[in-house]
């Protein structure tokens, strides 16, 4: 079995995707683009794509691929994201000059950046590459910030753990494939819909789960492209397959331009 | 009058700034925090600053800090989003072997580096501040995608206009000031709430516009810092100060954790 995952190996993706599929082989895509098309290919049998962090939202291209492309979401889990200092070895912490990371990494760790402030934060295209790159090239003023299980990949040493400012620190992560059968004890529904431009169509959209006390554990919206100012949303609902679902559905069909259900799937505890 | 923006001289927000307040002094911030902490200081007596882009999405950096800190959105404005690739001067198309930008304007301008398969994209912290650092270092095989204003702030040469993939690609800014004080005409509220974590409060939520026939123009989630799955909502609501807004404010006080109003200001044409 073959699990495609955005960036280098070593990057939360991969522990994410050996979370759900133990054993599997992990392919790294150097783009979110080519995971959905190593699907469509049938490179890979499955995919383990983050779609939210705690801290930083949404993570809009994914939210987009899931709606635009025929996936289907299998299971989610929620993985906590702890941020290490990494460095080739034989650097010492004094000799570092400038870290590379993912912006959002650099982000989330900020009060380090405070602390060190002869160390100059270095934007770099993946947490897991910028371990590779410094490792590779034997950079002694240089290291990266990422997962200890980058390090491990590539031969790093961690010269400090958990960088991270905040340790209410995790992404949310889903599995996706290619078939829409859904498992047993599926009793979540993330979905998409498209609303018309009229008056209080959000609200009579949401009136057809609240109607039926069905509940929602989220709501995002995402700019639809080539119509500015105009939305679509994705709501994730804490039902499955059963007949309040069903009918909701419909209803909801009804009311929005499109729907589009992303998948059904058993809920993280 | 001093304006801040995020990032260098020559950046969209910089040319937002002086549609706001034509002639004023534009002061250039490394960070959105700084500017947020350079009004507070009184060092500038307003900002610019970018809340949602129609391809990208949200900027949750912003709608986090205007949130956070004491400060009045006084107008809005949408900046059409035009992206070039500049170099420094001699410097020919086929010279260019990487080009420098902020991530999202290298992920704007896709199809050109799929024509240019030899030319790699290099994400930079800022799109002028990528032209800044091409024609100050003189560099020949090095371009950067940025506003037309930033080559001419630098001295950076146009070598190929419209690089963007789409044409309807638009970001809106906000005038944020210190003061709470709004002006006439002002006929747009943007406001912040978050919500207890009770079945159907976000259908509760709406329905204190819906049942007033207040319509709502974009509604944003994002997740609250220290309370991981818990969300907070922006809603921009197409009425002023007047009492239907006022009730439906008091009724949302009821519903609502708390409740910001973020500003009162005319809505852009």
């Amino acid at each position: 079995m073959r699990i495609a995952i955005q960036g280098e190996l070593g990057a939360f993706s991969h522990q994410a995707a050996l979370h759900f599929l133990p054993g599997a082989q992990v392919v790294a895509c150097a783009t979110s683009v080519q995971v959905f098309d190593a699907l469509d290919s049938r490179h890979v049998q499955a995919a383990a794509i983050p779609v939210e962090n705690t801290l930083a939202g949404p993570v809009g291209e994914h939210l987009d691929l899931l709606m635009e492309r025929e996936v289907f979401v299998h299971a989610e889990m929620r993985l906590r994201i702890q941020h290490n200092l990494i460095a080739a070895p034989g650097t010492k912490l004094r000799d570092v000059r400038q870290v590379l990371s993912h912006p959002v990494a650099l982000d989330q760790c900020r009060n380090f950046f405070r602390r060190h402030r002869r160390i100059v934060p270095v934007p770099f295209y993946d947490t897991a590459g910028s371990v590779k790159h410094v490792v590779a090239g034997k950079l002694h003023d240089t290291a990266a910030i990422a997962s200890r299980q980058a390090g491990q990949e590539y031969g790093g040493k961690v010269l400090l753990p958990a960088l991270e400012d905040d340790k209410q620190n995790f992404t949310r992560f889903f599995l996706i494939k290619k078939s829409k059968k859904s498992g047993l004890q599926a009793d979540k529904t993330s979905l998409a819909f498209g609303l018309k431009n009229v008056s209080g169509a959000l609200f009579k959209a949401l009136s057809v789960f609240a109607l039926r006390d069905l509940d929602l554990s989220k709501i995002e919206s995402r700019p639809v492209r080539g119509k500015p100012w105009e939305y679509c949303f994705f709501v994730d609902v804490l039902s499955g397959d059963d007949q309040a679902m069903c009918l909701a559905l419909n209803q909801l069909e009804e009311i929005a331009g499109f729907v589009k259900v992303l998948g059904i799937y058993p809920r993280a505890k």
